[in-house]
């Protein structure tokens, strides 16, 4: 099979560099086109960006020319790491233009329509892109991925929904500096330092798992009811959101039916064959002192959630925690799984 | 006035310097002695002593005899620095040998009769050391002070008991490799990494505060009602133990009210005129992103809590983020703390 | 003695702050006047600033309103903490107005005429103030600090002067994350890395020296003969510069006559009874894991150098390790010295 | 071709699971036996073993059972992790009883007839064996790995001793923990903070690399005339040790001509082809701020050396940054390497 042609918008950033690096040699795509700013447009790639990634730069990338972000690439698929502003603006003139938006970006998450995708969580959200095309006249539409904090808490929190039935949940994350970009953190905001706040990411980490977890009903999405309550902070520690989530259940489960729960669960078979899917997406750890960011943020080449010590809450139900690679399960990786979900539901044509 | 003098055991390690250095230019107290294992026993405290302090090692003390660490000082008090172990045996040792003996291990916590103290918090639980003499036939007794993760946590709840009710509280703490002694933790583990469980830590958290916020009646304790449920993990920062905290309350308060409480709250008489007693017992910053650990756990030389972010939780009623300095507030200077406010009551007499 | 009235140019900055930190309680100054960027001038100081200390900010100064950097302070002094471009253009117009600039930046550290004072080093330096002002026709001066890599470690380049002769010094720093300013270094820069370089800065030790070391002859400076080679690094420790240094000598020394001309070195008396001096200027450590930042930067309350580890280079003749604070003495507290000087020599006439 | 069977003696400690992780498939050698302390012999390897690596325990090692520590195993070579004191008494009396021991211990390294070996830089030593095994009567052999930090420091003076010839060299390293093993450092002795002394490695690095440089002459080995000044520090980085050379040269070269030289360096054909030699062995980077810890490490999957900012030295001739890791070329891969050299020239020979 030939490849699907694909541009990255805003490739210089931290996610950007990020999708190039991951899609240099995907099965799938080929990354055709790459955008930037006024400042960097007209630029070679290679000489634009600030390359901040251990693994070397892509020379096929390298070598193109950097692109304003306007809907004239000869490309059917764009993967956007805009930031918030720009994405507000400029994602919905792609879909517009009949482009695949595949974003990384918080703007349209909420939005009706939009599906938040993590393919083992939720593929079926994918029937709200034509009622998404009708109600905004769009030959092409968005699909977004969810904020890295809330990836990294949510999969447990539908394991348990699917068994038991999820009623609350109480969450305190603890991440990573790469989560903010570059440079993003100040060194001196942070060595020997935890910063117990990060504004907006409390709202996400309460909003979006009610998205996450909905039904289809009727070609409309129902929201999980379910009351979540977040604190955000950001730690010293390079890559890997953790975070520690108690719960309330529906239906009482001892810690070993919990965890019995998650060893015995299994992605839909749709997501377990897509070409980025790890071999083992939920690594479930006996140990008490796991997931830890440095030993198991790298699971499943960064796309594998690690979750441990699951034991009673004697406050809710069960408690546990949780661990993601940020920027690839949380971010880029993510946004790549969701492309490769629409190319395996025929939604995004293969060549 | 002339000085109390006072026997520091197990003066090596950690704890047992933080106390050498502390009470080195004390206005009530005055190191008469210093203990240490059979291996430096009988050195001069200045040669056996690995002084891990940036501040100076007192002179005076640098010049002692490590003595053994037995009944026969010559000293009416002693601050016990003990592990656990040795704690569980010589402890009840020393008391019934006539010795004050003011804790700072977790041995007889939360031992019925033996005080579990905060100055700021509880200090007519001391009414419970003449039951305490009386049942285990001492002359001398034991009074401890809780775990430092408990400490960082537990003022808000005490404020907010009084004000509101507390009926439940679901914490997790971010703590400060301090708290592991030394040498503790090694840097492979915590470099770039959190671990997230600490051996009996948890425990500590769900059990004492229900001693700390107990009520005395008809001279005995009552433990608190309230359901604690919690989670300790270590962090890569050097000092501080920073505790995220949802409460449940009986009586609805708004965060308005929550912080009018935090700050109208003051400390009892006897506890604010204690030598040690800091200026402001409690520091509310309205600022979303405190407090943080190097910023904050030096406020009142380390002996003020440092409360931020009260707001309202989605699933129980309030959240707030609260820090103490966990070798300070938390171990040393809380114990020695405790042992003024046994001098201003008269238990431990003035010379 | 009344006070005499300050000014702190750039003082929403790292250094800035600094300044107004420490000049706080001055025994001899009294900030009257705090300048800023056209963003800030005309708010109240406290609103202007990201307080990035952890010492609160002085009430008198929060309240004062931020002017524009301009020659029109009501003040006869100014210590400057302006980035270099602005240093550049706005110290000449301060000088030619009359003021007497005390500097950190390093716009003229190396011109002619300017001294660049360390008060223990080179007090007699001031004597090329009457030159500068005839030369450039201006009423006031400048007087420079030297670089805070530059100071940690000259001090004993300086004492080995004296006692032996120095003919070459190769230097290399690892230097601390605070010295770039605010925000700085990027978190992921630096956490678990090291950054082999920092621009200018080589050039910045390989030259300063030269100029402090060197010797008033005729009215004039004559720069040391001496050969500087630099490598400058940053490391992730929040404050510290630590230099190791390895030196080739005119006469011959066994390092234990190096380390006793290092204890038996004094600053000249002038420097010693100014009112930060501190009690001792150079702390020499014999433990050979000596000096280390954390344990080491606060000596003299940051005003010290520690010295550790002189021994025989087999290159050269002597190798040492020197730590000095580098936003402290090497920053705003060696140039508030500096100031100190100015008045201990009557040339910043007292009130 | 079938495997060679071999031996990991300390198998359990930090350098001993990193030989067994990178053992697991190799292509010439296969693990046979562990060996560990009196405490876990007997145990499972799997049981036995607190795995501190990413990389998941290969499960056939896993699997066996841990022996002493005693010459009394199946196999004809043995990777040595001793400890220094265990392989002083040990090494010799595997070597006694026939065994091929590559060792990683500093305990025989500069023995004399003892090859200490980089295949890259002196292949031809291990001609010293045979006169070793005739002087100590052995069957066997020893070979040893340099220190980590010599290892990082020495290839670029190899190259320019070929090239220009070396006289002398003054080094600064700046080590990584993981160098100390597990737990080694405790984290409140380095996290914000540098501890300028490596008890032992001074000497080190002032003496391997003139055995390394040294040349076979009538069957001896005749060491470099090379006088090394060095200086051991370690900082807050988990891996990758870090070193700042200057170096003395009988020819000038200018920074552009030893820039030339280091490209232009090849290693021997014998070690180029090596299974673990990397593609490239030198990785020289152009941008001034390389080479870093965290970006160059792993180049050469931790076998290649990463050099960077050759310039002028103004008081020796040239300067340079160079990086290696220090557990894998540093200490385990390294050995490998030596083992596979071995077989290659027919010294080990193929089953």
């Amino acid at each position: 099979m030939s490849k699907i042609p694909v541009a990255v918008l805003a490739a210089t950033g931290a996610v950007g560099q990020r999708f190039v690096q991951l899609l240099a040699d995907h099965p799938w795509f080929e990354i055709a086109a790459v955008t930037g700013s006024a400042r960097t447009a007209g630029e070679r790639y290679g000489d634009s960006v600030r390359w901040i990634l251990t693994e070397p730069m892509p020379e096929a990338v390298a070598n193109l020319v950097v692109q304003p972000t306007e809907p004239n690439l000869d490309v059917p698929v764009v993967f956007s790491a805009l930031p918030t502003v720009e994405a507000r603006e400029l994602e919905p003139a792609f879909a517009s233009a009949g482009y695949a938006v595949v974003t990384n970006a918080s703007a349209y998450r909420m939005t009706e329509n939009v599906p938040l995708l993590i393919p083992e969580i939720n593929p079926e959200h994918t029937a709200l892109i034509p009622r998404q095309q009708e109600r905004c006249g769009w030959p092409g539409f968005i699909v977004a991925s969810p904020n890295c904090s809330t990836t990294s808490a949510v999969l447990p929190m539908h394991i348990f929904d699917r068994a038991f039935g999820l009623r609350a949940a109480l969450i305190t994350t603890m991440q990573a500096i790469s989560g903010a970009g570059y440079p993003g953190v100040s060194a001196l905001d942070i060595v020997d330092n935890i910063v117990p706040h990060i504004p907006g990411e409390d709202e996400k980490l309460e909003n979006e798992p009610r998205k996450l977890l909905g039904r289809m009903s009727g070609g409309e999405l129902v929201l999980a009811e379910l009351a979540i309550s977040a604190e955000a902070t950001r730690v010293p520690v390079r890559d890997g959101h953790l975070a520690a989530v108690s719960v309330r259940l529906e239906e009482q489960a001892t810690p070993e039916e919990a965890i019995e729960a998650l060893r015995a669960w299994q992605p839909p078979a749709i997501a377990a064959e897509l070409p980025s899917s790890p071999a083992q997406t939920l690594v479930y750890r006996d140990e008490a002192d796991r997931p830890q960011p440095r030993l198991d943020r790298s699971n499943g080449a960064g796309l594998a959630w690690t979750v441990g010590n699951v034991r009673r809450c004697p406050v809710l139900d069960l408690r546990y925690m949780a661990l993601t690679h940020n920027t690839l399960r949380g971010a880029a990786s993510g946004a790549i799984l969701n492309a490769e979900l629409l190319v395996a539901q025929g939604i995004i044509p293969r060549p």
